[in-house]
């Protein structure tokens, strides 16, 4: 049966356990790194000064690379807008319009940086299905504490808000807390175990107080330790394999490697 | 039968699983949110100076709309003590009072960021037994393990106070050790790696003796999390459900769906 | 039997689970709390420039009262020298010995928070035989990842030496990094995230060095807590009643409450 | 059979259980400590200035100890090119260049800091078969999950290039933000809560997204304990002894107290 050139584009750029789509894929992620980084150099002043022209020129060869490729991808795909709404199609697609966008509003290039969520894909280009398999793992344990994540933000959210302002009655607008906001601001600083010091107590019924928060913070770290490591040590029991094949149809992977059709949009997944 | 307005009240105010009483507990959480912002937008003196008056009115729109509701509550619920000693009987009369309080003495109307703690209603709203589940999940979790935590805390009490003298001796008031009570303070910032860095060992010795609690800490922050794993790991085991109602005699939830008695005051619940 | 005075007096001090001892070692923790309070607040130069000479009475109050107490328990223990020589004998001796020694040497009574290490002996008032098993509990797990813990140690502190050094040529000796014993104590403040900022990379290079060591810090801050995690976890599954019972002969703890002889002098428990 | 020179001489230094290879051993580390001491005295400048000729004497001393050891491992071992290429083979390497090269290039002598990694020997030398059980059993720990803490160490460098540059973009190179690479290594440091306070958020906008990063930070630090204690709780149940011996012929050990033959280059064990 002869291939028609969609079905060879498709799987240069969509499949990631043929050798040209490897290959294809390896390069891809380069060109991602080397734009991040051209992006990031060009925010260098001095450099930025020197050399600003020609990362200039760099930054628009590669969103003229990604843009074909964009759309070649929504040219072979069966279902372009089904890929085009998946998360990768609204990356890919949020990786080039920042470039469009800063002829128009200066300094957005910079936002170019989301790039490094195409990064990504080298999951996918690892082939060892056992990568997949881990990265599956830990956001299904993710996944399952997320409920019980969500509670537990919740109340930090309450215990900052009521904290940071005690601390503001307390110290009275002294050693920086000079709003309820700055001093709730300084409560994640501090029960977060972060501690930058721009803001600290200097009263010494302040310093009591920061010492209780402190020791809160140390001890209900404990928290979302629990919860993720219970979680892990389940899901570790019972692994299953994930197959690297994307479906040819909407571009979605995360398939079982017995799967004859695509979990999401029902077309068939071997062709 | 038909229902007193008392019995109407109450299934508004106290239920969370009916029509009306999902809606009247959302829009208390918005009231609580918004009463909450207010307080801290008038804490920073840029937009005090602008909106003050605006956010007067606001604030005392909100005190008196909690002041009704609190009186409905007591009105309604057939126990009105026992509501009035229960927690939230206790953290929703808080709430109003700086209020009033702010009328004698100026600047204890910011104690009304204790309204927070209302805000803690978001789960019995959420009506999805689960999140009643993880809240309860967690905080059986710190229950069982609240005497390891209380031996733990004393025990790092017992060695900040030790430490922190050591290390008042040994900086001799130096580099902001200037006297033991702050030297302990400098002690818990390192122990539970805040590090805020407005006191810190300039001397070698006190580099040296620094050095150690700061790896004394990074060992010993295990402990409160292996004991809270542990306990969580268990519990995770045994889940049971917890309805979503209220007791319409005391207020109080926490009841398993098969509940037709209240488990605290015993009357009837599903009238 | 007619019971001597030793007896009584033993049954006094070293007994915590008849009344009179309970109370005893209460009224002892109470004033162990007072008295480093009393050296706290000495230590604060506007209190002791204006409260000196009381706080100099209380503090000598205090130690005469220990000095009392200390010899009471050297006559009425049977074997004086077991006591002497037992952890809670050396520290009633060090909880005495530098008010005497501030006669001699200035500023050494400030040792006398010391004390402090006395306030341990709460555990064995509390009574409740569970307390000892959690702070026993603690400590098994401790134990049992004693040599674990080392091992880890040791790898940390070739790890900052090494680290510490690279940071030192990196940075050349600006930014804090004025010698290697100084980049190792940063190091040490760096990977156990303590993060004072008093020193910190100025460099490019340093800079990456330094988000190394970080996300290393991350990573391996996992160890200690999985290792005393699984120990938590596993002396969890058994656990094991310990009596509040000393030995009326050594004055040593710990013991099963089905022992009938001490198990480290062998003398016989209960007269 | 009488046994060669090359033979005692393999035995003092390879063999960590007889006890003139102990005592070799124990000598040897004592040297490493020392000489380390001695370039860490040496950096420092007021030191350099008194004592700097007897240091520089002190570091040569050691430099020839070293070397004319290096040499003996050479002969005396069996396959010298296995040794030279092993791991400690060319730690021991290592621990003598830096001294030769700083002939030739002025400053290079710190360098000599990586003998620490020789302090690593000190495991073989404890005899007890548990310590290196215990290291084995971390190392194994850290090895098996490292493909879970590699696709976690990934995310994590995605993660902070798209947060570091928003902050960028954020604070308009205020604050210290002053590109994008900057911003990235203030993202790692506030994520791994080490929070330094060099660089820190002015502007309302970048506090409420340092916040947020904070609480991730605090959130994900689970991941990796959670990765490790799941992996250390498995390998707690299966331990197995390893001998202190280190094979004659390559000078590798962590074998089996069962093994005759080296399990790296098959020659015979015990001679």
């Amino acid at each position: 049966m002869k291939r028609s050139s969609r079905d060879i584009v498709h799987e240069i750029i969509f499949e990631a356990d043929t050798p040209s789509g490897k290959l294809f894929d390896l390069l891809l992620i380069a060109c991602i790194v080397l734009s991040i980084l051209t992006v990031m150099l060009d925010s260098v002043q001095s450099l930025s000064a020197q050399y600003g022209d020609a990362l200039y020129v760099l930054e628009w060869v590669f969103t003229i690379l990604f843009t074909i490729e964009y759309f070649l991808r929504l040219w072979c795909v069966r279902k372009p807008f089904a890929y085009a709404g998946s998360f990768y199609g609204i990356v890919d697609l949020l990786s080039i319009l920042p470039s469009y966008l800063s002829i128009i509003i200066a300094g957005s290039h910079y936002l170019l940086v989301i790039r490094a969520l195409r990064m990504l894909r080298l999951f996918r280009v690892l082939k060892l299905a056992q990568y997949i398999t881990e990265a599956s793992a830990l956001s299904d344990a993710m996944h399952a504490s997320k409920r019980k994540i969500f509670v537990f933000l919740y109340c930090i959210v309450v215990l900052v808000v009521i904290l940071g302002s005690l601390m503001y009655i307390v110290e009275a607008g002294g050693g920086g807390f000079t709003s309820i906001p700055k001093s709730i601001y300084w409560a994640i600083v501090t029960l977060t175990t972060v501690g930058y010091g721009d803001i600290s107590p200097q009263t010494p019924l302040g310093q009591i107080l920061a010492s209780l928060i402190m020791i809160i913070g140390y001890a209900i770290i404990a928290v979302p330790t629990g919860i993720v490591t219970a979680e892990m040590t389940k899901s570790a029991i019972s692994k299953s394999d994930i197959s690297t094949q994307a479906c040819p149809d909407c571009g979605r992977g995360g398939h079982s490697p017995k799967a004859d059709y695509c979990m999401y949009c029902g077309s068939k997944m071997h062709i």
